[in-house]
């Protein structure tokens, strides 16, 4: 987790008492995400995402990005993976990640450009998002995955928090973790951005060749917006569980195609909102 | 604020309880944003972005969007506005909003891609992320904006509150609110994205024509990343206050525009990053 947080001079006002004091911040940096055949393959390296991260786990968000925006499904369609340019001089950042795609991988480059919501036949709405994911692929999780107690539920934000070291010095993270069935975390990723907390993870999962990971529950830190779902969905998760609310069009897809769905846990309360049979 | 909650039956889990309930979920709904040369010309048409927002004051995000990709600066630029599309038969929403430009605006879609982050000789890092925004023409806020007492700080979240009605009944948006020199609230807005959120506001401030708002201040619910104090920037929104943490990169680039950046606005506590000078 080295250089993921930052330790800067800040004014710290309480009362009518000012002072000022060192406190540690969460680093944002841009990654850029390259596609090619090869890493070393400069000529033929396109550009297809920059997004603001924090440094760590590049790889991991590089192919879990891939994964969830449907760029590729496997780790047999990855040749090669690495870190690319000259480090940052002061920050010792590296800001690129080059995958290398096997031959037989054909990129759909319309694909990256989100458009894929709209559908020419029905005009965009939530319904057309939610069918446009099946085109993508995206499979039912119906009949599929673990069930889990009220109480190992309620266990998962102490165990996320002890592992959230990043969050307790900076209190600037999103979280994601992905739990087994006995409730034990298996892989916890943070990030200044939700969508990358999560896509860490599901590249982690990837790497191990864990996708789908139908037995595999998902807890967030934040809110449950229609593209943490979706991404979830990608990575064939069928539990997903956040501390705060989801949005009607989350919802929506998450009864779609067959997810658990619970919100607001918080001390020994909880909302299930879709696939409550996997509650116990 | 019609059609922005929607009401669900869910089922809640307390202790040893469970029970069927009614509650409020905030509305997530993709919005396409289409530039034109006037809303009836369909043939010229372009679509130039697809999010997921809250729907209510899509025309206030179209602009707000606009503006802070510096599509547009002002609304000379901008002929006409409106919905376009027949309404959802269930929801009665209008997913599609058209901006008509003047026909001297040209419209740079290579801004669009986001690719802006990295310039070709210096690669991608923080420091060219801020570089970059000045040759998009963002402004030095050196010099410029009111300020503001400490108490006066310290009763924005309360007056904020008062007027976040879809956040008390889903507890599921973000909410972005410009106030004045004396700490009066303005225009607040919310949404389910904290961009949009910040967008629809500063879509409302250029249909005001007050854009530079150099004397109003910014409340955001959440955390600041980049792209907020980008988007604040772009506004000429000179003070810049949070309820949780900012990002290493916020931090920067308010620093070098000389924004105003206060954090974990929280009872009598808040953290100034930095602009000190603006906090009497």
């Amino acid at each position: 987790m080295t250089g993921s947080s930052h330790a800067i001079n800040i004014n710290q006002v309480q009362g009518d008492q000012q002072s000022t004091c060192e406190d540690y911040v969460a680093v944002e940096e841009p990654l850029e995400i390259q596609l090619s055949s090869t890493t070393a393959d400069t000529a033929a390296a396109r550009s297809i995402s920059i997004t603001m991260r924090t440094p760590g786990h590049d790889v991991e968000l590089a192919l879990g990005f891939l994964l969830t925006e449907a760029i590729i499904s496997s780790m047999d369609e990855v040749s090669e993976t690495g870190h690319m340019g000259t480090p940052d001089p002061e920050s010792g950042f590296q800001n690129i990640v080059r995958v290398g795609l096997e031959p037989h991988v054909r990129v759909d480059m319309d694909r990256l450009q989100r458009h894929f919501y709209a559908t020419s036949s029905c005009g965009v709405c939530g319904k057309t998002s939610i069918e446009a994911l099946r085109h993508n692929g995206l499979k039912s999780l119906k009949n599929k995955g673990a069930t889990y107690s009220r109480d190992l539920i309620r266990a998962l934000p102490d165990k996320l928090l002890e592992q959230q070291r990043l969050f307790s010095q900076t209190g600037g993270l999103h979280a994601a973790a992905v739990f087994d069935d006995q409730g034990e975390p298996v892989i916890v990723r943070e990030d200044v951005g939700r969508h990358n907390a999560l896509d860490k993870v599901i590249g982690a999962l990837l790497m191990r060749n864990e996708v789908p990971a139908h037995n595999m529950g998902l807890l967030v830190s934040g809110r449950i917006s229609f593209e943490l779902v979706q991404k979830a969905l990608a990575a064939g998760i069928s539990t997903l569980i956040a501390v705060s609310a989801p949005s009607s069009l989350a919802i929506s897809l998450a009864e779609e195609y067959g997810m658990t769905l619970v919100g607001f846990l918080r001390g020994d309360r909880f909302n299930i909102y879709t696939g409550m049979h996997r509650i116990t």
